[in-house]
């Protein structure tokens, strides 16, 4: 038997913004014959990451760069079709590294089995995923928040934003996202429970910013770099954090701006510290639990935002860079 | 009696390099009449650092700034010549906050008896003081050093770095400091004991530092910011602490450069944390005694640089900034 598995490929490492030619759309028939221990995974869901620009660059980083002609690398959530592994059977649920791709042939390595009827599959690539995991350990272990500090989130609407600042509100801190646009603000402080979202698009950002933090920000959760870090350096009060988590102002420039305040760290001892979630892989299933508890007491939102179609890849990829979409981005096949 | 007192004052606040101007030369006659508690104090020693220059400007920081008017603030070492306090007594020597003038009257508070005989006075200014208990608690608290380890410090011939990389040293760390120089890195390697010492105003520079680190550097020491600092960023390993102390290239700037490579933190889960010396008060009797202990015995060397005459205290001042002294910089009254 063969099937018909569409996938999309690297073709050519981009500067600045991936274009359409930076990806090939291809068809490839494989035979479905599997090997001892494999099987095969129809994927339902693909996530799409910030993170995934990053892998596009041929530097050395935390993770092997995607080579030129290689299945870009994803994560997922699929249905296991066929089995030769005796621990993953068919009809399974699994989630892992599918890569853009309708079929994944894999030995099971890096999939985990999903085992959940109360909560959308889909979750398991966003709050209940690496986006959640990464808000997870970031605010608590690296940011190791208190009760009554106050903590500031950028990318506030988005797939790890919405979740640090999330729980945040549940160990009792004063939250303060930052998003950009009306409507993302509401979505923040009205379904996230976020005290106050702040549109750093608005002309009046800077004088928001200034009322809102002025007695001290505890935790800066940094999600964009930039300006906005630059900024939030004058803001933080004696012994704060700053959580690096990403700067998605600056993945697609070919040029990063440095923190030019960052002596503001010596006045207050504090500290700016990078973080890659792949440290907490061992503790991945105790933050899954802990989250999906909350999830299912209504404590903590699920935040996807699913458009169809593999062909319409580039075009939904590129709503990680251009604001048009709230929450976890993910590609439904 | 009266007592002609020689003071500099803080006349105008500077913008970039103090200037002549920058302060006022005065001859203050004052009685010698003394309060409850009182004492009066013979100043021999003033000592000269870069964080003097940060207390000109008028800003938020780990301090107050000196007001305009004001005798400059520096440490001090003198000798009680006349005492109503029962815990000073006259012919005591003492450590403490006696500003840049010939006599200072106090009731104590912030000053500290010195008895010793085995080390010169002045040392309790530098290696014994603020420079040698910022170096101590940096890098053994801060920089968290472990044997084996690569620790490189900048301002290695310092009077902050070269305690420093003597400390990491004694700890058993591969230590590589940066300096101005041919003449200060001989000083760095021969007399310190350091195992490298690069120039950074040779044109080989970047080349030798990119040998030296390419295994790596577990804890940056910074003490002069800038594109150093930005370079570091390059080098620094998994886990790295970058200790941010000072910044002696940016203090006279109108314009602080920020780190552009500080995604490097990220990437490396590297931290970039800022310390102050006065947070470890506490413990500066712990840090004098083993540090006076290691001084006997020969493995940390003193580091004075002394020049004579308050009157040339503008001039000596500037010292700090144009790489004109070695260690730890005097003045001698």
């Amino acid at each position: 038997m063969e099937i018909n598995n569409r996938t999309v490929r690297l073709n050519k490492r981009p500067l600045g913004l991936p274009e359409k030619n930076t990806w090939s759309f291809n068809e490839e028939n494989f035979d479905l014959k599997l090997k001892e221990n494999q099987f095969i995974i129809k994927n339902d869901f693909i996530s799409l990451d910030p993170a995934m620009r990053g892998w596009l660059n041929d530097a050395r980083s935390y993770i092997k760069p995607v080579q030129v002609g290689e299945v870009m690398r994803a994560g997922s959530v699929g249905k296991v079709i066929k089995s030769n592994n005796k621990y993953f059977n068919e009809g399974d649920y699994v989630s892992g590294w599918g890569g853009v791709q309708d079929y994944t042939i894999t030995n099971g390595e890096n999939f985990q089995k999903i085992k959940d009827d109360k909560i959308a599959k889909e979750s398991y690539l966003g709050v209940l995923g690496m986006p959640g995991f990464t808000a997870y350990f970031g605010i608590l272990r690296e940011g190791q928040i208190k009760e009554g500090e106050t903590v500031v989130v950028s990318a506030a609407a988005g797939a790890v934003g919405s979740v640090v600042g999330q729980i945040a509100k549940i160990k009792g801190c004063k939250v303060i996202g930052i998003a950009g646009g009306e409507e993302k603000c509401k979505y923040v402080t009205e379904n996230l429970k976020f005290d106050y979202c702040l549109d750093y698009k608005s002309e009046n950002f800077f004088v928001e910013l200034k009322d809102k933090c002025k007695d001290g920000v505890d935790v800066y959760f940094d999600n964009v770099g930039g300006s906005l870090l630059n900024h939030m350096l004058i803001f933080i009060s004696r012994g704060a954090r700053i959580v690096v988590c990403g700067a998605i102002s600056q993945y697609n420039s070919q040029k990063v701006v440095g923190p030019s305040n960052y002596l503001s760290l010596l006045v207050n001892r504090a500290s700016m510290k990078g973080m890659v979630v792949f440290d907490y892989a061992k503790d991945y299933g105790l933050a899954q639990n802990e989250m999906r508890d909350w999830i299912l007491e209504g404590k903590l939102k699920t935040n996807e935002d699913v458009y169809d179609g593999i062909e319409n890849f580039h075009e939904i990829f590129l709503k990680l860079f251009n604001g048009e979409k709230k929450g976890k981005l993910i590609l439904k096949l």
